[in-house]
């Protein structure tokens, strides 16, 4: 086996990433430096430097990434309005650029011959981590310990900690597979692999961002969000940073069931998965977005951009961040988003997400040109024409087809 | 003015396509024969024929439309996935294709020489219409009175209905647009025209087809519909014809809140257009077919149907439905379908549809593939591999840009 | 008939533009302000002024346009790939909108209060020009007499032409209709409305910017493009400004029969049109883009540019080129190009454009990593992982049909 | 190592394929049957049993399959006007999933327990063998041997076999590396390597499949073919199958100069790699087709489908023959091609095809329309309207912008 002298791992204090810290050690003969990357996540980290050393760590970084990742990965994403699989909104997927690029960071700093994550080899954040380290440090060896040793159950990775005195508080239970940050939280597994079984919801302890529609008040609740350029700016007429908006936003939605989405999706590793999500804030802003641009993109831009929409959410899904088409497709989206600017309303209730009025300097509606009557631009006479050169390829055809048929 | 012997029209018994009759008579000096598509808008039939025979026409076609509309514009429709502007069911655009081929057909019979409708000239019903008329008979004549006469607003067509004796319980109080069949209601007009406004959805009158979230039950309900080939077959294991399944569903879901749609649509004469569609039945056989789908297509199939359906919905927006291109999307579609089978169960409540169980015998979900143990077929260490490839451009492109900037 | 006091002409000297003169101010009491666009067509601009005078024109406007076509106009459209139906090179459409833009100029400089065109009714030029009107004067009226008058044929032009001593050398033979411009020169009419004919590309004064292979020296001639983030700008290790290349390479490739294109396309009004094209060094630009982009661009990037060039070469076409959806586009190209540099050597022999080597900064070829023998960064071994899992899907289907079919 | 029973080769002849035999029955252990496809390579298979048997085989099977790899694979794929790269006519890709699908039909018939190719780790035929076997036998184990030997060279390949005593003429000169059959030839490797190097089409042994055009006659050559539904069944009058059509066209083609193509193209593993293809009759068949098709398809359905044709091209180059989605866009692609019928007539001229007339009974093409005149259908006044509406959202965006600006 080669040996590594100085291993950076991106660690949670887990018990994944905390086991793998005596079996680098064991295994390649190295220090290891820890990094836990803080987005959002809200998972305790006073007392995660003292495990990650107890544990055999030689260091530990914690790195704050919460408004970069809201404001260079999140909304850039928002205002590509993208979405995988039509339900999915990409929460653990584009947290993983932003830790990866950091890693690197670090690990140059440090003077690290190799980084080691804990993901494991049927998953999509594997090639998510490895794809960001990769654009940033081509030559950086990767250790992927789940694809390497012969631990194959949550089981013997607690025999593994306690045999290596691992200071962790061990729960045999197991639990649903759960990754968060500020934008989301996702469950997979348990009942949860078998797509006949509806999630259980309203039962205590599965929900963490908010309640089901069942579970909330039967009272609708009202909420303005302000975008500036397809970026939101203000919640109730309140500017606050990226990071707030969604946590104000995440609060006003979990608490009104909004957000939850349960699909089986298509992983890039080739197999299909089944999750549920929440994303409370998220699925308020980009329901908002999408208010303000119907009112104020024209129909062409508004058409193009969904299809752009699709292979920007692939991307952001496979780890494919930092690409050139990536930063090509960001292109387009900013020059659309120029006069994607306006007050977005709307009513929350129970699950529900009700649009309640929206205004925009930059509103390319015109209530004079849409209603019936006469107007100053459009004169009804002209429809004639347009349907006769609009339709003309069906009249051709249908009067060739005459012959034809002859 | 050319004169005209016979002209077909496109009845409803309405107050525009009433004044039309005795306008066609005194403008082309022709007899009027009228036809009415029944596609489950649900209004009198009873003394219609009266009422027109009354207003001058010389006959009346009531055509029973429904089930052909449901099974050969609906249901294909569903199968595409078929969505304008992502949010719009389509429930008028699809309507009129059957009517406008059915008018040509009746007016072949009868020997009229023209054809004439009482859609607006600033919508986009007369393409549709006239397109489909076209594509089956290119050469007659299309009538629109609406670009020709002199009337332009209600009061005006009600003060030509007086003047001509037209038999209407005339209501000089406007009201929104709307447009009915099975499948849906649209609402446009008054406030909705105003997108600062929030609609009144619980105001007494406003909604047709059920409530609104805040009007309906505290409580869910359930329904299973069965799909054979992506085309609905059954109901809570009753298995029905495709009219029955979206009149059960619609019942349901109008009940339980769900269905209702606010958008600003772009019509395909140019212009921004609100609309408010109330398609609860619609909605909830969209939602399942793609809980079905999500089991049943694989990645790549499913990925690419996506794109397809924006084009698909465009057609049929855009009364393109008798073109080559939708019957080569609709050949791509069913293709898809032949695994589309199978049940999926739904949680109604307060406007929220949620999946609640969803099973399939081609299924593409393997447990044992997607849980994060050992199994047969995948082999953790083959992502290894899989990655160094899949990122292969990133490394390699990652190293030249060392020697660029160097 | 509404009155104009004084009206801006797009002249061209040519016998249509030329009776417009008259007509307007017979039909519209109107001053007629004539205004010429020099894209390079190499016309007489001597004696112009005084034509347009005698003809009845107040001023004559000569506009020098070449260089800002070709840099603001062609290249981008180079850069973009955009190629229309997958043959024709945009130069008609592309001069079209910086034509209608600087009209708007002058007609707000001289205080005219319409513009006025010579395009046909069945050509895409009318759409093109107004569109680009009205994107910079929405309500500056806008004539355009062939939609209007009643003259129906070349015949009863060159009668009115006479009528109103018009001061042109009249020449009753009939010719194709050709336009021409720096980029191209495009035939239509005659003998090429038959689809079965054979051009006849031999037969003198047929083709003007070179000549047909079968005319072209038997010697190959070589010749070396530099471009800088895809654009051209030398020539032979000569530099040059934008247009002289253009030049530089019409000369040479219309000398080797390069860029001879035969094709029937769909005119946006809805009909199929044939044209024939010389674009001699257009072609050359577009081939040598082409190479270097094989070099310079991975391959996500250039599989997703295709299907943009698609739209982008429609709306081209379409005279769409002042809309956000056209900008956003470019803002995505200009992304794609910043290391599209390098030189690209080519052999022009017979028609023929022979790749001869092409070498690149940037380029993302590695011979290492092609050729099959070891190397550093590919282990063979990680394409089993990799086939592994790009066929899991296949495989995974294959083995569940096992199951279906039993 | 894991030990067979017996094991199909897919077999040429040739070094690889011949030193794999002895290599499997000394590390398998494994009886090894061969197998050879004919898909029209046109090497010498006379001998090829004495040889297969020689070396270690315990049996030769030959696989004529010519005329179904024409007809299935290659018309399909040249309906769907399919172009990797826009340059690629993918002559090895389609090859690949009809051999691999036999393989598994002789595997099965012979009771063998695995199959093996002799692909090398770097390229695309390895996933496209693979692919296509486990299609139809997701069980069967696949062995290659590049991915898992120590031999890493040509050289190395020579001494194994002498060690060995495998019977060939050994010819230790190194050569292109070449993939050879009825639609075409392809050269890899050498000088080819180095992208700034022009390949030496005029060097003797070069070109296999015909001339470069500096070589080719200076005379044209006429040609006509004539499709049905898309599908080539006749040259020059005479109707022949298609594989005769091939070769006819090979002939033809080759003879004067038509179909070199020299490209930088993306591997499916991740590299760019250079090739030089020779498809004369190939070239040919997609020129003509295309011809066909911009007559006989209206603009929708072809600006479509040309998009749809880089995602089949995609999937014929991976490999992804077998899939639920090239299946749903062959029977897209089928659905266009209805009205395909007709001649083109081509002229051969020094590595040019120049159009020389085609004629369709489903041309859309109407001289009365697209002439500039007077006409029935086309009424020139409905242009303004067209236009109108066309240009609105521009109309309006202008509008409006100038209050935005104020």
């Amino acid at each position: 086996m080669k040996q590594y002298k100085k291993v950076l791992l991106a660690y949670s204090g887990g018990l994944d990433t905390s086991i793998i810290i005596p079996w680098l050690k064991e295994n390649y003969g190295c220090e290891v430096v820890a990094a836990s990357a803080d987005v959002g996540q809200g998972t305790e980290l006073d007392g995660l430097e003292e495990k990650a050393l107890k544990t055999g760590a030689s260091k530990l970084y914690v790195l704050d990434l919460v408004d970069e990742f809201v404001e260079d990965y999140v909304f850039p994403t928002l205002q590509a309005g993208a979405v995988y699989e039509d339900g999915y909104l990409l929460g653990t997927s584009f947290a993983r650029p932003i830790i990866g690029k950091k890693l690197v960071e670090i690990a140059q700093k440090e003077g690290c011959d190799a980084i080691c994550h804990g993901c494991t080899g049927k998953g999509n954040d594997q090639v998510r981590f490895e794809l960001a380290i990769r654009a940033h440090a081509p030559d950086m060896p990767i250790i992927a310990p789940w694809r390497e040793w012969h631990i194959k159950s949550r089981e013997e990775e607690i025999d593994y900690a306690e045999a290596h005195n691992v200071p962790l508080k061990i729960d045999r239970a197991t639990n649903y597979s759960k990754d968060k940050n500020l934008w989301h939280l996702s469950h997979e597994g348990l009942d949860l692999e078998d797509p006949a079984q509806e999630p259980q919801y309203e039962k205590p302890g599965f929900l963490e961002m908010g309640v089901s529609p069942l579970q909330a008040p039967d009272k609708p609740a009202y909420v303005t969000i302000h975008f500036e350029k397809g970026v939101p700016t203000a919640v109730d007429g309140k500017p606050m940073k990226g990071s707030d908006i969604v946590r104000t936003l995440n609060q006003l939605g979990g608490a009104n069931g909004v957000g939850l989405i349960d699909i089986m999706e298509n992983r890039l590793v080739g197999m299909k998965s089944r999750g549920v999500y929440e994303t409370p804030g998220g699925t308020i802003l980009y329901f908002a977005h999408k208010q303000l641009e119907m009112l104020c993109l024209d129909k062409e831009t508004a058409h193009y951009k969904a299809l752009v929409a699709h292979k920007f959410a692939d991307l952001v899904y496979n780890g494919q961040w930092y690409t050139p088409l990536r930063q090509a497709l960001s292109a387009f989206v900013t020059e659309t988003q120029k006069t994607v600017t306006g007050d977005v309303k709307l009513k929350l209730y129970k699950g529900n997400i009700i649009p309640a009025g929206t205004t925009s300097p930059y509103s390319l509606y015109s209530e004079e040109l849409a209603t019936f009557g006469e107007d100053q631009i459009y004169d009804q006479k002209d429809s004639a024409g347009f349907i006769h050169l609009f339709g003309l390829p069906i009249t051709v055809q249908a009067k060739l087809k005459q012959n034809w048929e002859e």
